[in-house]
């Protein structure tokens, strides 16, 4: 059910490979054990048009909301973010060392009033790790 | 004041033709009977840059996020909720048959504080509505 | 911290500067005094596939969210609201006249568990306002 929703600043193109960053979070919050793989859908939203702080066009930011089924322990949700959060850092290092840019990331928890879901990715998902599994036996 | 946004993976383009999704949700939200016709807006963001699940390249989703207005009871909520799902079921079940796809909804109600509005559509429409009505006596 | 995404119809392209939009509601949310200049993220995601209200080519939007950091009063939301919302309408007013429009805003107050934030903005936006300011002695 986890949704990562990454929005950055087209400028960031110049000196980020977005690829990059929308991997890193995404396997960032697979790793911490909280969210199920086949629930994962990660996305980024290009922006062309903006305007930071205080309009100059080097600034920048990206923004990642993460929204997930309700219920979990707040300590769960705040070691999820800073988990993904490292992530976002660590691939963005170095424009932020020599960038003006905002980071941020929001935890948004769903209301399950009318939540709905359907969903053939857990069963492929399954059935590749199956086949890509390294044998048992001889082989 | 309810809004529809439609997420989906870039690469269900191929399978399905989009308008047909958009137009689907959001006739099933108006037959609810629950959401003014002057107040629904519903569009769609396409991904281009995204990860799914095992980040294989047939994965795929739709999100739906709707944004209501506060204060209807939990039923109501539901009700709509999965009036629009079964809709989004129905426009997208050959491609639900044969790939890995998550679809999902989840229904936000907004906050009343700071909540402003201000709209001409209600008159247009209903304008349109009585100059398309059949006539009543001769012609 | 404060986030204004601007969602608008493709269709209002004709008859409105995008870019004008975003900065008459970016500057309106700087002028409440309430949010911090290093922190102001401003975008548009510009729609080309949509419906509004009854489908006709000519209905319009624009929807303005506000994520906002948690704990501010509601008058104070309230009046940040108004202030954003009389910009944009403003700089709408001809299109307002013209066509079938829905202008909205709404306030989110994002979670505190799980909110991250790394900025270098504050800093760059201080050294160019030092820069620019008018020299107090001399020259």
């Amino acid at each position: 059910m986890p949704h990562l929703i990454v929005e950055f600043s087209a400028n960031l193109e110049r000196q980020l490979e977005m690829k990059r960053v929308l991997k890193a979070v995404h396997d960032a919050a697979l790793a911490t054990g909280v969210f199920p793989i086949g629930g994962m859908r990660t996305r980024a939203i290009r922006h062309d048009l903006y305007l930071v702080a205080d309009e100059h066009a080097d600034n920048a930011f990206i923004h990642v909301q993460a929204r997930i089924g309700v219920g979990r322990a707040p300590e769960v949700r705040q070691k999820a973010a800073e988990a993904i959060f490292a992530a976002l850092q660590n691939v963005t290092a170095d424009v932020f060392k020599s960038a003006p840019i905002g980071l941020s990331l929001e935890i948004v928890e769903m209301d399950p009033v009318g939540a709905m879901k359907a969903n053939t990715l857990h069963t492929y998902v399954e059935r590749r790790a199956t086949k890509n599994a390294p044998a048992g036996g001889g082989a």
